[in-house]
C-alpha cells in the first residue's frame, strides 16, 4: 500500500471505547456479555451500482453503516462494532474527511465504534463494512420465527426511496422541492437501531425493508413455511409522495427498496406493549397485516379484494 | 440485485456448524466463550492491485481467507467464523465453483466457516473477508506487548513470495522451475494458524508478515517504545531462491511482503517450550534477534556490522 493509502488511515483511527483494541494491530478486539452471542453482517457498497458518483460524501458514509445497522436492527442486536474496507481510485482529502465525518456521525449516534478495516486503492469506490452487536439467544429475531396468527408490523414509511431513485434515474419527472425531500430517505437512511434491539422479547420474526415489502415478507414466510396477508391501505406511506400516480405508487411501497426500516411479526396480544415501546422511542409504527396458514404473500386492498399475490417455494438459499 | 448475482450465493451457501446461524438470515449469529474476547479483522483483494487477473481461483479463494486467518494467527485468536463480500464484473460459474473450493478447504481445514456475505455486479474482481476468533484476554499477542530482552522469533521462511512477485512482474529472470515452485508461496500462502493459537501463553508481542520483515518489526518496536537486533544470517531462507544475487535476497528477507508467516517476541526462558509447541505442530520456528531499549531496528551480519538500520518514531495511527 502506498503511504498516500496510507494516511488515509488517519481519518479513521479516532479512538475507540476503554475495553477495546482498535486500529493499529493485526485484529480489532472487543467483548462481548457472557451469554449473549454475536450477531454479524457485511454489505458493500459499489459506486455506479449503489451510489450515484455523485452522492455527498456525509451521506455516504453514514448509509454505509446505516445499511448495516439495519441488518443488526432485524436480528434485534445492539451494535458493538465495525470495521471498514475502503477502495479508492485516487486520495481526496476533502472527500475523505466529509465521508469519515458522516460514517463516525451515525458510529457515534448508536455507540457503534469504528474498530478498524483497510484502505486499498481500485478502479471505483466499494465500500464494505462489517458490523457485530450482541444480542441474547432468545431475544433474537430470526426470519424463521413468524407464527401463523402474528400480526405484521413495519416501522417507518415506505416509497420515498424508491421514487426518488426513479426520478434520479431520470424514468420518472417530479417537482424539485419534492426529489430534495425525498432523496434524504434514499441517501440518509435510519433503521430504527435502539427500538429494534428491545424489541425481541415481543416480537417474533423479522428483516429490514431493502429488497422490498413483498420481497423482504416473502424471505419471512419461506423461512418460517407460512403466509402473509397485507392489507394495501394500512401502508404507511411517505406524505411528500401521498399525490402520485396510483400505479407508480403501488410499485414503490409494495417493491420499493433501499428502505432499511423494520418488518417483523409479533403475537397480536403483544401489540399494546410494542406501540408503547415504539413511543418511547419516538419510530412510528404500523399494523400492516398477518401471517397466515397458506404459503402466498396477499395483498388486498379496503374492499378485502387482491390486488396481488405471489407464491414462493420454501428456499434454504435466500 | 439480479437474479444471476443470486445465484451465486449458492456457492456459498454450505452449512454452518450446529451452533451457528449462517447465510439466510439478516446477520449471522455465533455464540463466543465465556470470558473470551473476539479478534476481528477485514482485508480486501483488489484484482490488478492484489492478485493477477489470471490467478488460479482455487488458490485466489484460500488466499483471501488466509490473509485474514493470519492476522488471527498475529493475535492468538483462534477462528470461530468469517464473512465473504464479493464484487464480480461477470458470472463465471467455473472461476465461482474453483474459488469457493479454494475458499472453503482452508475454511474446513481450520474451522472457520463460511457464515454468510453479500455478492455484487462491480468493474473488478474485489473480495473482502471478515474473520472473528476468539482468545483469552491474557493471552492476546499484542504488537505493544515487547519487553526489552525478548527473543525475536519468525516461523517458515522468508523471500520466496517477493522473489516470484518480481519475475511474474518481469523485474527479475528466474528459472521457470524455480518460479513453479516459490509461486506457491506468493499465492497460496498457509498462515500457522493453529499453532499461533496456543502460542499466547509463551509468546509476547506478535505480527504477521504481510509488509516485509524490517517494516512489520518496525510495528511492534514503535508500538512497545522500544528497538531490535536482527541477525541476518539467522534469517531462514526459502531454499529455492538460497542461491540468487545477494542485494536481491537481502531485499526480498528484508523487504518482501506477502509472507503470512508470525514473527513474535519471548522471554528467552520460554525459548524451550517455544521450540516444542513449534515442533509439535509441524512448524518450523527460527530465533532471529532479540528486542534492544533503542529505537531503531538494526540488522547485523554474522560479524556484528550493521548491513541495515531504521528508525521511526511512535506512531499511534500505524
Amino acid at each position: 500500500m502506498s503511504g498516500e493509502f496510507d494516511l488515509i488511515k488517519r481519518y479513521f483511527s479516532r479512538p475507540v471505547p476503554e475495553g477495546y483494541i482498535g486500529p493499529g494491530d493485526d485484529c480489532a478486539v472487543f467483548q462481548v456479555r457472557d451469554s449473549h452471542v454475536i450477531a454479524t453482517s457485511i454489505d458493500t457498497l459499489v459506486e455506479g451500482v449503489h451510489f450515484f458518483s455523485d452522492t455527498n460524501p456525509y451521506y455516504l458514509g453514514r448509509k454505509a453503516l446505516a445499511v448495516n445497522l439495519s441488518d443488526l436492527a432485524a436480528m434485534g442486536a445492539i451494535p458493538l462494532g465495525c470495521l471498514l474496507s475502503l477502495s479508492l481510485p485516487l486520495v481526496n482529502e476533502e472527500w475523505l474527511q466529509e465521508f469519515a465525518n458522516g460514517f463516525y456521525s451515525l458510529s457515534d449516534a448508536y455507540k457503534c465504534p469504528l474498530l478498524g478495516g483497510d484502505t486499498t486503492s481500485g478502479d471505483t469506490v466499494s465500500i464494505s463494512v462489517t458490523v457485530f452487536g450482541q444480542a441474547k439467544h432468545s431475544a433474537l429475531m430470526k426470519r424463521s420465527a413468524a407464527k401463523v396468527g402474528d400480526y405484521i408490523w413495519l416501522t417507518g414509511n415506505l416509497g420515498a426511496p424508491h421514487i426518488a431513485l426513479q426520478a434520479m434515474l431520470g424514468n420518472i419527472i417530479i417537482r424539485d422541492n419534492v426529489l430534495q425531500t425525498i432523496r434524504q430517505c434514499l441517501e440518509n437512511p435510519n433503521p430504527p437501531v435502539i427500538f429494534a434491539s428491545q424489541l425481541g422479547v415481543l416480537a417474533n420474526a423479522a428483516i429490514d425493508i431493502s429488497d422490498g415489502l413483498i420481497q423482504d415478507i416473502e424471505h419471512i414466510t419461506a423461512a418460517s413455511n407460512c403466509g402473509a396477508v397485507i392489507n394495501y391501505n394500512s401502508l404507511p406511506v411517505h406524505p411528500s409522495i401521498a399525490g402520485l400516480d396510483s400505479h407508480l405508487m403501488q410499485e414503490a411501497l409494495l417493491s420499493g427498496g433501499d428502505v432499511y426500516q423494520l418488518c417483523f411479526t409479533a403475537n397480536p396480544k403483544r401489540s399494546k406493549l410494542i406501540v408503547k415501546l415504539a413511543e418511547m422511542h419516538g419510530v412510528s409504527v404500523s399494523h400492516i397485516g398477518h401471517i397466515t396458514d397458506g404459503h402466498n404473500v396477499v395483498v388486498n386492498d379496503s374492499k378485502n379484494i387482491v390486488i396481488r399475490t405471489s407464491k414462493k417455494g420454501f428456499d434454504h438459499f435466500q
